[in-house]
């Protein structure tokens, strides 16, 4: 285990979305090129299947609150309550270490 | 927030495959099925386009080393970095809050 390693943050984003999609991948676009802007912003990574999973992670607890009381956030989070989504859960989590491989 | 909340768990496994998905989606869904089989797994979700992201969730950090070192894991694991995955990043989290929406 490194000793060297700093930790972050995760936020957990896992949703069902509703038929009504109009509009939803604008908007997904949009919130994920304003997420990059914030402060203490690292970086995010997204799928979608039956389920939609997006983590993005950050540099402290501070920053994530920030981004998630955003003027432009919380018109986004009230479309998604309103027309996109079905189920959503949100996870925060301290991330405490990892590993890659690359070929 | 609720004082209620105990912390567990979760494992980000964020991939990239190569052009050799063969026997990929088999292996898959045969590791998904032991690891609810696992004592301490609580849950797991998965979605994939360009990016493969899989998140487990776990009662301690003692059932992830356990699940890691399982030996069927194991050699899923070889075969994985052997055959499929160009990149692999595994995060080890602490769930510390969290909260949903339902509609």
């Amino acid at each position: 285990m490194k000793t060297d390693f700093t930790p972050y943050y995760a936020v957990i984003f896992t949703s069902i979305q509703t038929e009504d999609t109009e509009g939803y991948a604008e908007m997904a676009e949009q919130m994920e090129n304003l997420a990059k802007d914030q402060t203490g912003f690292i970086s995010i990574d997204s799928a979608r299947n039956a389920i939609g999973i997006t983590v993005s992670y950050w540099e402290s607890l501070e920053a994530i609150q920030q981004w998630k009381q955003h003027t432009d956030h919380l018109v986004a989070q009230q479309k998604g309550i309103k027309n996109w989504y079905a189920y959503y859960n949100v996870k925060i989590c301290k991330v405490e270490r990892e590993y890659s491989f690359e070929k």
